[in-house]
C-alpha cells in the first residue's frame, strides 16, 4: 500500500488504530497482514474507543443502529457508512429464552443464540462481512478462504453481492449441502484431498505465489479483521439480555477464534461501561472425533496437540485450531471448562433441541448443547446462574445426521387408512 | 365455546371484532370457522382499529416494538402480549436493494423481500404464528395442517416451542430437507399418496372426525386468522422503504392466499394513514406446471380451472387454488399481470438470484424472480418503478434444482496441482 492509500485506511477502520501482536505486543499500521515479523505470533486489531472527533459509544447510540452487526460499526475495525455497501447485513439473530429445554436440562435460566437466522444461515456471515470490508479497503479484487463448508457459502454469497470474484477452498467429502451453497453464487469451488488443515496450509502457500495476488483470503491474509466478527455475538448477547452479561456461556471450538473474541467483546462492553462488571464463565465444547483443546483442558496443558478429525461435526473438524492456547487460558482464567461429546451424543443433542425448542441446529449446535448438558449433569455448570449457549449453523447442512427423521406413515387420502395407520 | 370464552375471545383477538363472509359480508362471533353458514363463502378477520381504549396505531408505536412481526400486533388478530408467549417470533426480514439484479433486468429500483431469514426459513412462520395463538386461544392441544413442505416445517417447529402436539399431512414425494425439517421436531409427518389438493381434502374429512377433535389445522379451521400472518410482509416491505408502497410486486401463487393478503395489508396502511395513498399493481407468479391463475388470467376468465400439477416448484403446487378469483380481481383491478415460467427458467432465475445478490432461494423464489424477468422482457413492469418481489423460502429446501453446482475441480493441496487444475 502506498502512504495515501494507508492514510485512508485510517478513516476507513473506524476505532481501529492499529494491528498488535498478541505474543510480543509490536504495533504495526493497519494492512493485509497476520503475522508478527517481529516474533510470528497472530496479529489482531487494536482499538482507542476514545478518539477525539468521534461520538461515544453508549447504548443508545448503539440502539438506534440498523437491525445487524453493522449496529456495533463503532466498536469493529469498519468505517462509519459501512451498513451502506453491498453486504449481506448479517447479525441480530433471536436470543430464544429456552425455558423447555432449560427445564428438560434442569438450568433454571438459559438462552440460545440461534444463528441461524443469518443469511447464509451460520454465524460465518459476520466475520465475512468485516472481512469484506478490508478486502474492499485493500483493493483486494478475488475473495478466497479456507473452509471446514459454512465460510465457503458465506464467503461466495458475500463476493457476489459485493460484485467480487470468489475462489475458496474445502477439503473433499464435505455435505452436499454446503457444496451446492457455496458453488450456487457462481465463483470457484475447489476440493482438496486432505483435511481442513492441509487446505489452510495450502492457502497460505497460495498468498505467496502469484495466482493469490489481489486475493484477500478472509481468515488468512484479512484474519484480524474476520475475526473481529464474532465479538459482535458478544455484544448481541449482552445487549439482548437488558445490557448485562451471561453468567455462563458454552461455544463452539473449531479454530478457536469465536471463543476468543466472545470473551474480547464481553471485556470491551465493561472497560465501557455499557455493561456491569460481573464474572462470567466461558466453557468450550469440541466433538470427541477433535477435540484436541478439550484434551489438553483435561491434562492440564498449556499447549494442544494437533489431531486428525474424525467425527460428523465437519464445521468444527479443525485438528490444529489456532486460537487453542486462548481458547484453555480463557477456559482457565474465568473458572469455566473444554468438555467433548460423542457423536451420538451430538445427534441426540440436535433433535433434544429441535424437540424443545423448535431450533434445528447442524451438528456444530449438537456439539454445544450436548457439552450443556454433560456440563449440567457433571456439576461444571451453576443450574441458577443466566447461560447462554451458541447454535452457530444450520440443521439444513447436516441433514444426514438426522437422516433417520422421517415421515411416520404413508397412507391412502382416507380416514380409515389414518386409523388404521395409527393403531 | 361458552360465552365466557367467546368474552375472553374479543380481548385475546385484540383488534380483531369479527368473523366476516367474503362472498356475501355475514358476520360471525371469532372463532374456530373457516366457512360461511349463510353461502359457504370463506370467512376473513374483521377489525376495528379505532376502539375506544386502543392506542392509535402509528408509526412511532410500531418502530418501538420487537424485531418481529409483533411489531404489528396491533393490527393483527392476536393479544397486546402475544410476544412475550413460546413462539417463534418470525418476521422482519431482509428487505434487499437488488442493485445487481436490477442492472441485469433493467430495473433501476429493486428490492428482495428476503424471507429465508425466518426461524424454519420461509415466509410460512409467519402465518403459523398466528394460527398457533388462535389455537392457544381456542385450547387446541394439537397442532395440525395440510402442506406442500414448508408449512409442514413451521407447524412442527412452533408446536414443540408452544409445548402442542403436532400432527402434520404432506403429499408423498416431497424433498428430503422439508421431510426432516418437519420431522425433526419430534411431531407426527403423515405422508398421503396423492396430490396437495387430496391432502388438503383429507384434512377437511378429519376435522369432521372424532380423531381431529381439539386439533387446530392451521390452514382449515384456522385459517381466517392464519392468513393474516401475509399482512405482515406487506407492513414490511413499506416500513423497510420508509413508509411507502412499492409501485409494483410480484408474488408467488400457491393458494393465492399471500396475494391477497398484501394487498389487504397495502390498503390497511392506507386506510390508517401510515402511508400516502398511491397507486401499486400487483403481480402474481406461478410454475407453468401448476398455473391455473396464469391460465386464467391470460384468458380473461373469472374462475380457475383446477390443474394436476408438475412442477419442481413444489411449494406452489395447489392445482386448485382457494384465493385464485380473489387473485385474478386485484392482478386486473391494480393493473398487474398474472405469469408463469417453466421449470429451466425457474432454476436460471434461481442461479441469477445467487450469483447478483448471494441469494439462495427455493424453487418458489426461482419462480417470483423468473416471471420478475419475463414481466420486464414482456414489457408488463415498468422499468423506472420501484419495484418489490418476493423470496418465500430457502435454497436448501430445494437443493435438487441446482444439483450440478458442485465443485469446481479436485486437486491435490499443492501449488503446481492448483495451477494445473485451472488450466
Ligand atoms: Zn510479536
Ligand atoms: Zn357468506
Amino acid at each position: 500500500m502506498t502512504t495515501a492509500q494507508l492514510a485512508d485506511s485510517a478513516v476507513s477502520f473506524g476505532p481501529a488504530v492499529a494491528l498488535s501482536c498478541r505474543e510480543c505486543g509490536a504495533r504495526i499500521p493497519l494492512g493485509p497482514h497476520y503475522v508478527c515479523v517481529e516474533c510470528f505470533g497472530p496479529l489482531e486489531i487494536a482499538y482507542d474507543f476514545h478518539q477525539p472527533g468521534r461520538p461515544a459509544v453508549t447504548r443508545e447510540l448503539i440502539e438506534s443502529g440498523p437491525a445487524s452487526i453493522w449496529r456495533y460499526a463503532p466498536l469493529l475495525p469498519v468505517p462509519a457508512d459501512v451498513a451502506a455497501k453491498p453486504n449481506l447485513n448479517p447479525g441480530w439473530t433471536r436470543l430464544v429464552h429456552a425455558r423447555n429445554l432449560g427445564r428438560e436440562l434442569g438450568l433454571r435460566k438459559l438462552h440460545i443464540k440461534d444463528d441461524t437466522g443469518n443469511p447464509t444461515h451460520s454465524f460465518k456471515d459476520r466475520v465475512v462481512a468485516i472481512a469484506l470490508e478490508a478486502a474492499r479497503t485493500f483493493g483486494f479484487t478475488t475473495l478466497s478462504c479456507s473452509s471446514t463448508g459454512n465460510l465457503a457459502g458465506a464467503v461466495c454469497a458475500a463476493a457476489a453481492r459485493a460484485g467480487l470474484r470468489a475462489c475458496v477452498f474445502i477439503p473433499a467429502g464435505l455435505e452436499q449441502a454446503k457444496i451446492v451453497m457455496a458453488a450456487v453464487y457462481g465463483g470457484e469451488l475447489i476440493a482438496i484431498d486432505g483435511t481442513y488443515d492441509e487446505v489452510n496450509r495450502f492457502c497460505s502457500e497460495l498468498i505467496g505465489d502469484e495466482a493469490g495476488e489481489g486475493w484477500g483470503f478472509v481468515n488468512v491474509n484479512l484474519r484480524p479483521y474476520y475475526a473481529e466478527g464474532s465479538k459482535t455475538l458478544a455484544y448481541e448477547i449482552a445487549e439482548q439480555l437488558g445490557w448485562k452479561l451471561p453468567e455462563q456461556i458454552v461455544i463452539p471450538i473449531a479454530s478457536g477464534s469465536q471463543l476468543t473474541k466472545i470473551d474480547k467483546g464481553f471485556k470491551e462492553l465493561i472497560a465501557l461501561g455499557l455493561v456491569e462488571d460481573r464474572p462470567y464463565k466461558v466453557f468450550g465444547a469440541q466433538a470427541n472425533g477433535c477435540s484436541p483443546v478439550s484434551a489438553a483442558f483435561k491434562a492440564g496443558h498449556d499447549v494442544v496437540q494437533p489431531v486428525r478429525p474424525d467425527t460428523i461435526a465437519k464445521s468444527l473438524a479443525i485438528g490444529n485450531p489456532a486460537d487453542g492456547p486462548y481458547v484453555l487460558d480463557i477456559a482457565r482464567r474465568t473458572g469455566g471448562a473444554v468438555e467433548d461429546v460423542t457423536d451420538a451424543e451430538v445427534v441426540d443433542a440436535i433433535r433434544l433441541l429441535a424437540r424443545t425448542e423448535g431450533v434445528f441446529a447442524e451438528t456444530a449446535g449438537g456439539v454445544t448443547v450436548g457439552v450443556l448438558r454433560k456440563l449440567v449433569e457433571t456439576g461444571k455448570l451453576d443450574p441458577d446462574a443466566e447461560t447462554v449457549v451458541i447454535n452457530s449453523g444450520d440443521g439444513l447442512k447436516t441433514l444426514d445426521a438426522v437422516a433417520d427423521a422421517g415421515v411416520t406413515a404413508t397412507i391412502k387420502p382416507s380416514l380409515a387408512a389414518f386409523h388404521a395407520a395409527r393403531g
